[in-house]
C-alpha cells in the first residue's frame, strides 16, 4: 500500500459519497477513508493493518528472515514523460516500497492490462524500461500476465507490480516507530515527478527544465540500515500526496508531532515555478525517487553522511523533526517564522500521477 | 503466468500485427506469440522462462523451502456472474497459480484500477467476495493499492490479485515434467466459468442452469502431492484457453504427445449446450476451479482416489496418457473411432473471461 491511514488513531472517515472519485486514488484523505471504510473493514488482518508500503512476515521455515510483499498499480497519464515511462515507474515504485519495508527485492512480477489497438511499439518500450530498471535495481521480473480489454475500456496500458523482498537483518522500521528527539531527512530534492507529468500534459502550455526523479532506492535504504541499523526509526518513499501526506500517515501511526523548516526543504525552482503556476504546494507533489527517513537523534549525522555519500542521496537534507506535541500533526515553521499546520492531501489536484 | 509457451521448443510465433489484438488476451496462440516476442525479449531469466504459473524460487537464507510467486489481473465482464464475481474469481485464480506450482499460499496482495464513478456498493461486494475467498483458502490480502482513472478510462473495476507461496517439500513439478506413460487427470467438469460468463451477458438470450466452478484449489493439491509427492509431474488449472490449451503447453514443454478420450471428457449438459449453440468446444472453455494433473502411470489411481476424497475434486476423472510421438502435440480419440488434433486456442471466441 502507497495510502497509508496508520495505526493506532487511524481516522475512519465517513464516505460522503456513494461513488468512487478521482480523489479516491489521489493518496490523500479521500484514499485514507475509502481503505478504513472498505478494505481494512473486509481484509482485516494484522499483517495489512499497519499499513505500511508492504507487509512484512515470516514464512514459517525455520531460519528465515522476514519477507515483505508489495503490489502497486500503475495508471500514469501520458505513459512517455521526461525521465521515463510507465514501466520503469512500476518497476521502481515497486523496488521503494519494498526498500520502505528495509528489503531488497527477490522478485518481481509483472501484470499488463492493454487496451485493444495499442501499438507493439509502445508496449516494448515499456516492457524494455522495466527489465532495464529491474537490472538497475539488482532484480528480475519472475513472472507475469497479460490481459487485453476492448477499444474504450481502458487507457493504452495499465501495469501492476508487486514484489517480495528479503528484510534487512538490522532494519526495525514501522510507520508506529517515530520518537519525540528523530530528525526527519528526505533524500533529496521533491516534487520532481509530479511536476514534470503536470508539464508533460502541457495543459499549463509552459515547459521547463525537469525530470521525473524516478529511480530505485534500495541501494541507499540498504547502506542507511547498514550504518545505522535499528536507528533508523521508519522508511517511506514519498508518491502520491506527496512529502505532506507521507508525514501526515507517520505522525498519526506514531501519535507524535513532525515539525518540518520551510528554509530546509529541498525544492528545485523549475518545480517551484511549476507549482506557484499551478496553485500547489511542492510538499504535496509526488516524487518518485525519494526517501523520507525518520532517524534517532544520535544516528542522524551518521544516517545523513551515509546518505549523501550514496549516487541515490546526494541530496539528502535534514527537513525537520519529531516532537511530542501535538500527536498526529505535521507543522512547518515558515520562512517568515511562523508556524502552520500541514494537512494531509485533499482531493486530487494531480489525478493519474503513477 | 497463467498463459505459457513452454520450454524447449517454445514457438517464437511472429508477431503479424504491430498492434495490440483481443486474442493477444486470450491466452492462446496470440498470447504466446506476444509472450515470446516482447516479454521474453525483454525480460529473459532463469525463473521466467518456463512459463509456469509462476516462478520458484530459493531465498537465500538457510534452510528454506522454495517460494512460489504469481500474479494475475482480472477484467472480467460482467463483474458479478452466478457463483462469484470479479473478486473472488481473482483470489481463486491466483492461489490456484500456486497450487499449480504445488505451493501453499501465504500471503496475497490486492490492486484496483477503478473508473469513477464506481458505486461503493460494488466496490464492497467484490472486496467482501475477496476477504471470503482468502479465508476459505487459507490465506489473507496483506497488501494492497487502489488506483482511480477518470469516467471513460476503464470499465467499472480491474482486480490484480498476487500472490507468495511455500512449496510442498516433496513437490517436483514443471510444465517439463511429463513423460510417456503418465496419466491426464482433470479435477472435474470442464468449462463451466466460462460458458457461465457467455451465458450472464445475455447475448445468447438463452439461460441455463451452470453456475462458475471459481473455487480455491490448494487443499487438492496438498492432498495429492502429501499422497503421491514427486509421483505427480505437472499441474495446471485450466483458465484461459481451457484444457485444450493447458495440454497444448504441457506436451510442448515436455515434448510429448498427449493423447485425450472425447467420451473421458466431463462436459455438463448445460455446458455442452451452451457450446454448441456458441460453435464453441468445451475444450477452450474456460475453467476457474479445475486442475490438470499429469500424473506417473504407477500413481494414477492413488492420485484419482484421493483426488475424489476430496471436496474439490469429486469428479476426477483420467481424461488420457501421455506418449513419445508426435511430441509437442495433443490429439483426441473421437466417440467415432478416429482421432484429431486439438490444437491451442486460435482468435479469442470469449474475451474477458477472467
Amino acid at each position: 500500500m502507497t495510502a497509508q491511514g496508520g495505526q493506532p488513531g487511524r481516522r475512519k472517515l465517513e464516505l460522503a459519497q456513494d461513488r468512487i472519485t478521482l480523489a479516491h486514488g489521489a493518496g490523500g484523505k479521500a484514499t485514507h477513508a475509502l481503505i478504513s471504510a472498505v478494505f481494512l473493514e473486509a481484509f482485516h488482518n494484522s499483517l495489512l493493518e499497519p499499513l505500511d508500503d508492504g507487509a512484512v512476515f515470516k514464512t514459517g521455515v525455520a531460519g528465515d528472515q522476514g519477507l515483505a510483499f508489495t503490489t502497486d498499480s500503475y495508471v500514469v497519464s501520458p505513459l512517455f514523460f521526461p525521465g521515463g515511462c510507465i514501466g520503469d515507474l512500476a518497476v521502481n515504485g515497486t523496488v521503494n516500497d519494498l526498500a520502505a519495508c528495509g528489503a531488497q527485492p527477490l522478485a518481481l512480477s509483472a501484470g499488463f492490462i492493454i487496451e485493444e489497438g495499442f501499438a507493439f511499439a509502445d508496449l516494448a518500450r515499456i516492457v524494455e524500461a522495466m527489465a532495464a530498471a529491474a537490472s538497475a535495481a539488482g532484480t528480475q521480473i519472475v513472472t507475469g500476465d497479460t490481459k487485453v480489454v476492448q477499444r474504450g475500456k481502458a487507457d493504452g496500458c495499465f501495469v501492476n507490480t508487486s514484489g517480495v523482498g528479503l528484510v534487512h537483518p538490522r532494519a526495525a522500521l514501522s510507520a508506529a516507530s517515530a520518537q519525540p528527539g528523530d530528525k526527519v531527512i528526505v533524500s533529496g530534492p521533491i516534487g520532481d515527478h509530479g511536476a514534470t507529468i503536470m508539464l508533460a500534459r502541457g495543459e499549463l502550455g509552459i515547459s521547463a527544465d525537469i525530470v521525473s526523479d524516478t529511480a530505485a532506492l534500495n541501494g541507499l535504504v540498504a547502506a542507511l540500515l547498514d550504518e545505522v541499523g535499528a536507528g533508523a526509526h521508519a522508511l517511506r518513499d514519498a508518491t502520491r500526496g506527496g512529502v505532506a501526506t507521507v508525514l501526515n500517515e507517520l505522525a498519526d501511526a506514531s501519535r507524535v508531532a513532525i515539525i518540518i523548516d520551510e528554509a530546509a526543504l529541498p525544492v528545485r525552482p523549475a518545480v517551484n515555478g511549476a507549482c506557484e503556476l499551478l496553485g500547489i504546494d511542492p510538499l504535496y507533489v509526488a516524487c518518485e525517487g525519494r526517501m523520507v527517513a525518520i532517524v534517532s537523534g544520535a544516528e542522524a549525522a551518521n544516517a545523513l553522511a551515509v546518505m549523501r555519500a550514496h549516487p541515490m542521496g546526494r541530496g539528502s537534507v535534514i527537513i525537520g523533526e519529531v516532537h511530542d506535541d501535538p500527536a498526529g500533526m505535521v507543522l512547518e515553521r515558515t520562512a517568515f517564522g511562523g508556524t502552520r499546520v500541514v494537512d494531509m492531501l485533499t482531493g486530487d489536484p494531480l489525478p493519474r500521477i503513477c
